[in-house]
């Protein structure tokens, strides 16, 4: 066992925490206050400056444009780039475009891939991934109502799709539907490009999610696909393989949002740990002495580092040994993360008191918006029951 | 012992019960996504109504247009209304009105009666009670910087307030502010009424609070006491007896707050009890047949019912004994029952999966809104310590 | 609503604790180093002095030597008493004979009452409830694998008991045994009476909970019934009807116990209290000043109180309204009651640091045996789910 | 990052597991039912097979007969030892003769090693280590009324000591004793050795810890030292340098502990699995349908695997960069990995029903005597204040 890390990626990492407390930390009141838009001009240039210090898109291939970094030094970098609502998206590391970027790569015709996939890595136009559907159980995701019929040469896509996240603006949809109905339930679904300027397409409205319907890359889009057409040349990836396509992204997936979670721990840690120094609670002492502070201060610190040793863990072990291998780490981290994260950043918030209901600190932005890591993906209670059962397999 | 409640009470319950569902529910959807002012015409129509009814104004004095009820009827209402963010309001029943309105009844001259009293219960003016500062912890409210002088005839008030709660649109504030910088620190401070159309009352923002600035009654603000002058007869109350009064309503307030939560809890629960039945999780089931659902649904009803007991002997305990008797246990509903809440609307959250973080249905905007509970009135931190010492006292 | 007792259980309640105090506290630490056996000739003129007092057998009828409470003010004596591990027992209310004697009293026949009756309630004999089974789940209470087949005039019972409470000394158990093995579940098993001494009726072993195989009353056996033949007279209550009368003393039951976790409760409670006022922590510091202590005197005392408030208003409910009316209440109270107990336990021990750990407080005592709390009577679990499925009936 | 174990360790690791399995959980209920003297004929046969197998005293260096282990294989060691109460004992490891042997081998004058060292490591003899007082805060360990004073060429010591594990049958002690009451709190104690033969020497009782005084090893005795005279050259290591010695050992020790412990939770995580696979829930199905319980196990796999990472780690960290650099992590594992364990524990218990609470199984012995994890080494919440004023140091 050897937890060193490599000179390189500590210098990467190093740089990168650096330009996200400098440059995109302060941009983050104007984010709060003014939304995306208001602030897409700085976020431009910064993308520009992170190009210019060689750290754009660590994750993809370095002939493409990225950084090629492997699973486990991506993790670190989604962890510093966490730190930040922006962070990912300054660096070209935004979900979902990494993901979408990934199986164009490996599952793109040459056609797709010179259509797509160049200006999504240098994050000239966005994309979305559009799965999820309102009255379906995400947890099971091989319910599915949304179909694509093969008329002529063109599939004909009909249904209602939310949760698809940065919609608003993304020049591309990859859809999730059925073109199969008659196969075993895993295998009627595929993978199709939309273009989203496509008659048929209908972006019904950003939800309006905790208050906050956002805007461009940060919204989630509630989607009419009626009557949509595309060319049969759109399938991405073989026929019916739209599930086993999504499960296999969903390792380096989980590691992404794990680490990012993480992230968001170490800003939330971080900011409670400034403000317990800082704020009077007496005039005499600050909250820093309050024993119950300092109590939740131990304990967010030996449970995030618990949960980020098990999620660099998992990394590592999908790195080295594949996936399959890290399926019960893979479910672990999901839940035991989350929570983690959420508890932080319930103390937190606490610990700001009346500043931390509002958005002068990024807290109650995280607090409201990461609610959602215990549902998307699968809520905690479908992997816990599915984690159990692949353990209580082998005791039978 | 007798846990019976009386027929009155419970024909009372019942048809504000009925109003709330029928008549308040369906504004919400509006509420959440329109705001405030867009159904305000509505919502006087519903006051009109709940007046016609008899309804209004349950805790204010029958001579003055209430019902006149003691603390535990008035619990029980609180319970029915707080089932629905709008349900005070349209009763007359809302913070901070039904607070001023004690202390106004009980402290205010003739004068001040004459001017601001019946129009408050009457609801055709609103008023904001500004306490809390933004460099103070609002747990020790003797730590205050906001100074009234006077001068001649006239109290000139510097300072700044925040969480000042509906100050915008409201006709009046009651202000504490110091007087008596020499007293002990109990004694320092005195309310003073101030007119919000006063020069130097200046409401600065309200505050966005978790994503959402509000407005009107629905609104935190952020407010500039700068030169602020006004007629020495406006001091409420005796002079440095602030913090005295302050504390007095803290024991019924304590009760509404309490009862709106556990109202709260109610609609949380009964939703997601719908919403399990309902919910297919798979071709053959509902969400209702998942054990763990299974099981925050009995641990909900038991830590609501509970909870609920607990609120009800306090508030039966200081409407028989007085303040001083419910001393602890009012101490320990505000942290247990806050507490509860927040458990219950997690849960309730969760159980509706991807619909439970848009507002779609209330709770996310109890989700978000509410995690306030446990901070306002002193965070749980402080009233558990405080508690503690009190009951230490015995063992010495 | 009404939360005053009466002056006339508020005198018996002052009367009882002083005597738990001063009279059964001083017995603990010789039972617990020494065992029951040991004590028990101070026990018994414990027990004289308590009838003398006219204490004895608080929930028995007047008539038969008891002192008639309802359900509410034996709730409240239960929980005085379940201060000390010999409470009940001193004071001729303990689990199982109080059980066993509602149900001989209610069912018994002339003979039985005869035989047994009065000698129970008067403490002269002792009995035990003999149902669970080792190979069988407690929570599903009509898988039974005991028979009680009628040969002639006789039952022959045949089969395996454990956790048969206070087996060893007894002079009788009431066993539940399957003997109508076609009928429908819940109407397979009857309740017979064996006398302990009848051939077949064997004691295997006192099971060694905890690292203790306890003696006399406080001890859990193990029992073989092995062509145990008793005669058709012995039947307790109609023929197939165990299940049903069993069922009707579980919610008196329930109040016994939870009431009585209560009192264990306001004994760590009290024990935690004044060993944080007396012990240094550092020369100049008693635990007292420790925040995080002080922070769990306070969680303590609201889920104490909270707690105590519905077991009480489930005690009226069936007291008032009948059982039926009280079971989601019966439910909720079962893991709610135990899981406060088992908190308040660990913190109290925790607190008391290596003391704890030891005999020389009844807290270790508690520790380990009421953990069972959570166990009979039905798993927390199980209440859970059946709890919740009661409630969804009216969602459907 | 290489998480990677390497094949010696992997072989060795495999060895000692099926050795535990096989030849050691057989001794178990033996042990739990007639203790520790009546099976120790048979675990000095064990002693004796593992000393042929090559896998004696791994901890303790090669050319005193040890395997010479570094602390990450150690760890990993001491969790496949830790499943078996028995485990440790069994291959010459346990504590606390592992950590007095380390001072010895450290510290020691060639004399104290040539009479003790040698034949401890061989198992011949067992030690004790003597410095908790009953009337004195173990979290404080400075606080010692304990002396040793100078009279001519001997210590001659006073004092009451508890907590001294294994001193029954015990043949040395090494006592903390303040020998230089006039220097700095820190700089007032030295350890001393003292044979238990030595007049003076008395142990006083094994405490009944949980209801049990244990014996031989499984002990923890109450030692009086009254006039119990030494020669001077007893002192072991410098003179006043009692608490920095005690100090360094801290670190390794906590990884042996904690490992333990995790080996604890493997088993009752495996015995649980066990359990719900074969335990019959009704006719049709067996616990492990019942979907709370794969909960239990999902969050117990997480729980268990991220502390068992985090513990790696930081045995690492002390391996490579010193126990100074390990410092936060050294109190992060104390509490997080003693209440993973706590929590397993009771899941487990709670699993198993009626048979969790008896000794047919180790979980009750695990339950009762592993809460004590919690509490010595200092308690959690000590760990917890002094880990965030570490912390909060860095934000000043």
């Amino acid at each position: 066992m050897n937890f060193e890390l490599s000179p390189e990626i500590q210098a990467t990492l190093t740089k990168m925490r650096r330009f996200v407390e400098d440059e995109v930390y302060p941009l983050e009141a104007a984010f709060l206050y003014e939304g995306f838009h208001s602030i897409l001009p700085d976020l431009e240039k910064k993308r520009a400056e992170v190009k210019e210090l060689g750290l754009w898109a660590p994750g993809h291939p370095k002939d493409l444009g990225g950084m090629g970094l492997g699973l486990v030094d991506l993790g670190l970098v989604s962890e510093v780039l966490g730190a930040s609502p922006l962070g990912h998206f300054v660096f070209g590391s935004q979900a979902p475009d990494a993901g979408n970027i990934e199986v164009l790569h490996q599952y793109g015709t040459a056609e797709q891939k010179a259509r797509w996939l160049h200006r999504l890595i240098a994050g000239e136009i966005r994309s979305c991934f559009s799965m999820t559907e309102p009255g379906m159980p995400g947890s099971n995701p091989v319910m599915m109502e949304t179909t694509a019929v093969l008329e002529g040469e063109d599939y004909v896509i009909n249904g209602r799709k939310w949760y698809t996240t940065a919609a608003d603006g993304a020049a591309v949809a990859i859809v999730m539907a059925v073109t199969h109905p008659d196969e075993a339930p895993h295998r009627r679904a595929s993978m199709i490009l939309v273009p989203t300027d496509t008659p048929g397409f209908r972006l019904v409205r950003n939800l309006q999610v905790m208050g906050e319907s956002g805007e461009g890359f940060f919204s989630h889009g509630e989607i009419a696909y009626e009557d949509c057409r595309v060319p049969r040349g759109n399938l991405l990836g073989p026929e019916g393989q739209g599930f086993v396509i999504a499960q296999q992204r969903l390792g380096p997936g989980r590691i992404h949002h794990c680490m990012r979670w993480l992230g968001i721990c170490r800003r939330a840690f971080d900011l409670m740990c400034r403000r317990v120094v800082e704020r009077a609670a007496s005039p005499t002492h600050t909250l820093s002495d309050k024993e119950i502070l300092q109590a939740w201060i131990a304990e967010s610190k030996a449970e995030i580092d618990a949960a980020r040793m098990l999620t660099l863990h998992t990394a590592w072990t999908i790195e080295r040994h594949g996936w399959k291998e890290a399926r019960e780490a893979i479910s672990e981290i999901k839940f035991l993360v989350a929570n983690t994260m959420l508890r932080v950043l319930d103390r937190a918030l606490q610990v700001h008191g009346g500043l931390g209901m509002i958005d002068d600190t990024p807290i109650a932005w995280f607090y409201r918006h990461e609610r959602a890591a215990r549902i998307y993906d699968g809520p905690d209670e479908v992997h816990k029951l599915s984690l159990a059962r692949r353990i209580l397999k082998s005791y039978r």
